[in-house]
């Protein structure tokens, strides 16, 4: 896990500025690396099947927001959507996120998108990809999400 | 025009109070209606087949995303996938959001989500509905689009 985890911040560090500058790396700044550890630990969470970890990322206001089938508002709501769309382990599948980036909105939040693949049997739903997108806040308690979508 | 904007401001100010305070209204801040107004241009400039128009809305930055079929970024390479994905009048439909909020993300930026249905002919792609998402900058050209998905 240490391994793919510098691993994932070096491809972060450096993916986005050999598009434009082939010749210079750049560092990620301390924001970034928070939220990237927030996405890290939400993918580690999926993949123990601990969804209700993964849901503990998000902050408890009212106007957080999931959008699952429809947008879906608040912390209590959004538990209980993702255990409707995720009702056991072998749903949960295997989740691995790819070419991550994260930019700040400011000093106090951060956005964040990728690719994700859901491996899992055909029983279970069958495996589903796309790009997600997360917005995070920085609060009291860590970095928290207050934005998740996947498409 | 100028009727529907209006009904379209009382809805963006009275819908998310009243889910939970009936007797209160809250007032949209000055930020969440230049960032509503940008929304509403964009609807405008698309429903008159204007793409450019809608297109014009974003920054012109290298790290403004848009999420097509896959992640797009930076302007010119948005508004190729824009024109390969809606090559005319007829494949552009008629766009009606709804549900439309804006959050504020710090002082500078902001969020747009909300619902949309794409009016068109079956020969044009047929209609398509789902929900948008779009991140605004305070810039000094104003407010613009540096991300924008739909679902």
């Amino acid at each position: 896990m240490r391994l793919r985890f510098l691993t994932f911040v070096l491809g972060l560090c450096t993916l986005p500025a050999l598009a434009q500058t082939p010749d210079q790396l750049y560092t990620a700044t301390p924001q970034q690396l928070a939220i990237t550890k927030v996405v890290l630990a939400q993918e580690s969470a999926w993949n123990k099947g601990d969804l209700d970890g993964y849901i503990a990322h998000f902050k408890d206001a009212p106007d957080t927001l999931a959008i699952l089938a429809g947008p879906v508002r608040g912390l209590n709501n959004i538990r209980g959507a993702f255990h409707l769309n995720f009702p056991n382990r072998d749903s949960m599948g295997t989740l691995e996120n790819s070419e991550v980036e994260v930019r700040a909105l400011g000093e106090n939040f951060g956005l964040a998108t990728g690719k994700y693949r859901l491996a899992r049997p055909r029983k279970s739903g069958g495996a589903v990809e796309g790009t997600f997108t997360e917005i995070l806040e920085k609060t009291p308690a860590g970095w928290q999400v207050i934005f998740s979508e996947t498409t």
